[in-house]
């Protein structure tokens, strides 16, 4: 097994809490991205350790040119889980690629949170599999930070395509998931959740939705949040809500139409400014805020969706990651882990779960409350 | 009836393809906006003319106002139908309502094309009530326009939001609709289609667009198109695809989300751009650039949502369109008329409606073919 080998030196003894398990592995950009991301993590959180996997001969050169010692120990694993593979086919390599590895870890209890850039979908089944879903979850999700006019510039939106629908349940749990991320990774300590829908009026959209409106409503106050109600997609990026709730295929969809949407609009400057002398004059004297600009909107800056309702925390970086994107991830994910984020989020979702069960089912669905949620 | 009913001069013989009917009430700011955009309209479109809905007392100063005789007459209608009202409250007005006066026109043959900032569930109702559904479409979409890398500018997207749900068979008739649309009224000989989904994989998505892939795809010879097979919201304002095939509750959250996304990149560019001296004079700089930008990517340009398949076409401004708004929409309407569009587009349905009995209805689902589509 991964999970006892240590090849490297042996972490100083600490608490897991400090501890990252790193998939160095499977990016579009290969370890040695993932190392220079590293670097800059290490360099900010003079506390943090990091379990990193991977083949050991690739890796130990990369550290040393990093000049990386003593915070990091390399788990050695030769097999990489590829973007094109298929989650099974993914699941089948198993225990000997750095995926499997990485995860292995967090489940042994040597680190608290993984984070990992491979593909999504075989660190969604793999995680599912060993870490198992928390207590009163049926579907996890995953949660992605929104660029939006908010104080800490960004909204929680949840599910981003963990799954491709969600019942009124699975809304509710995503509602308590999502405020229990907004407090513990945005440090927002009574968050606002909305319902995405196509209007805002009560009687709009789909009769799930409808259910999920009174459930989520009734649940606010257990779960420690404000529910505004049914929200837009005009509202992802406002700063009238904290945390949008909707099922993975809407989310998805929008997430990338937001992402498109706002590259579209950054190439059309550029070609813009460069068509005259003048406006590249002009362009060259706003260039500070220009820039500013940029990071404001800096998909990288917002790195890293959280696998949300399984016993341990996993983050997706995203596949083509630089070095940036990489320390963002991991900055997210030491926070998550210093809060005890996991135990927090499973508490939050059994001390609702309970209740749940209470709420009227009488909102216009005839198959009312089969599940604990 | 307000059919028969001219209180101004009639109209000048004509062919109804160059008379538009417009509901001059029931957006944000009034007719007097609405007369503002169709005196633009009428100025750039010397053989067009206009059959007007509304209190005559308020539009005849207007017209005059804006000297225009001869090529518009007036509907007097009295009662109008609120931004508010629920569609079966002003379904019940009825009659007495500019709008339905608007529609009255089109289903008489007086006009070919109809036109109204009003209400969009309302103008949904009434004229699919008024107007009926085309043979072989079971559920009416709003197509709407979405500013793309396109040398067109733009890529249609449908359902906009008519509708919070669609079958493989409305997802069909999506597409052959669409791309008729695309046809007549963006210019473009044969349209690229593709079907919206989480991701590009055969594999991914709900079992209903599985089956959707395998009749478009089955269908596009006879509809005159290209099937690209699935995009992702990412691709939506992209070149690689002229229309995005989608359910309303999807293809409402994605274009809200895309307009929201927009409309905080050009609020943070502005609030970037004038926080120093600098970038002010930079700004002034490039100035010419930054309107160019501005225009291309400005939703008043995009303005109309067409509802399709219906037996004659109804066109929905935004109802916050000032006059270059719905002068927008106005030219659209009368450039779909011209072509003839409502009978194009229901000889293209029929012709595809029996083909699509002959799919193989075997990819996923338990209730194959159950309607003709």
């Amino acid at each position: 097994m991964q999970d006892s080998q240590m090849d490297n030196a042996p972490l100083p003894a600490t608490n897991a809490s400090n501890v990252l398990s790193v998939d160095a592995m499977g990016g579009d950009k290969g370890p040695a991205t993932v190392v220079a991301g590293l670097s800059k993590f290490l360099g900010k959180n003079p506390d943090a350790q990091v379990i990193l996997h991977g083949p050991e001969s690739e890796l130990a050169p990369l550290l040393a040119k990093h000049k990386i010692t003593g915070r990091v120990a390399i788990h050695d694993a030769a097999e990489v889980v590829k973007m094109t593979d298929k989650p099974k086919d993914a699941f089948r390599k198993g225990a000997a690629t750095s995926m499997w590895s990485a995860i292995a870890a967090v489940r042994s209890g040597d680190a608290s949170v993984c984070v990992s850039c491979g593909n999504t979908g075989a660190l969604m089944l793999m995680s599912t599999i060993r870490l198992r879903k928390t207590d009163g979850v049926n579907r996890p999700a995953i949660a992605c930070l929104w660029p939006s006019r908010n104080p800490a510039g960004f909204n929680v939106m949840l599910d981003a395509g963990a799954d491709i629908s969600a019942d009124q349940d699975d809304l509710l749990t995503y509602a308590l998931m999502g405020a229990s991320y907004a407090r513990n990774g945005l440090d927002i300590a009574r968050p606002r959740v909305g319902l995405l829908n196509v209007g805002t009026e009560d009687h709009k959209g789909r009769a799930e939705l409808k259910v999920a409106h009174e459930m989520i409503a009734a649940a606010a106050d257990a779960g420690g949040f404000d529910y505004i109600g049914f929200v837009e997609g005009g509202d992802l990026p406002t700063d009238k809500v904290d945390v949008i709730v909707t099922d993975g295929f809407t989310g998805n969809v929008a997430l990338k139409t937001g992402e498109g949407t706002a590259s579209l609009i950054g190439d059309l400057l550029r070609e813009s400014l460069l068509k005259t002398p003048l406006s590249m004059l002009g362009a060259l004297l706003a260039r500070g805020s220009l820039k500013r600009l940029q990071k404001r909107i800096d998909p990288r800056r917002v790195n890293g969706g959280v696998f949300l309702g399984l016993n341990q925390t996993v983050i997706k970086s995203h596949g083509s990651s630089d070095a940036t994107g990489v320390a963002a991830a991991l900055h997210l994910a030491y926070r998550l882990a210093q809060n005890g984020f996991s135990e927090k989020l499973a508490a939050r979702v059994a001390s609702v779960a309970a209740l749940a069960q209470d709420v009227p089912h009488d909102a216009g669905t005839d198959k009312p409350g089969t599940k604990t949620g």
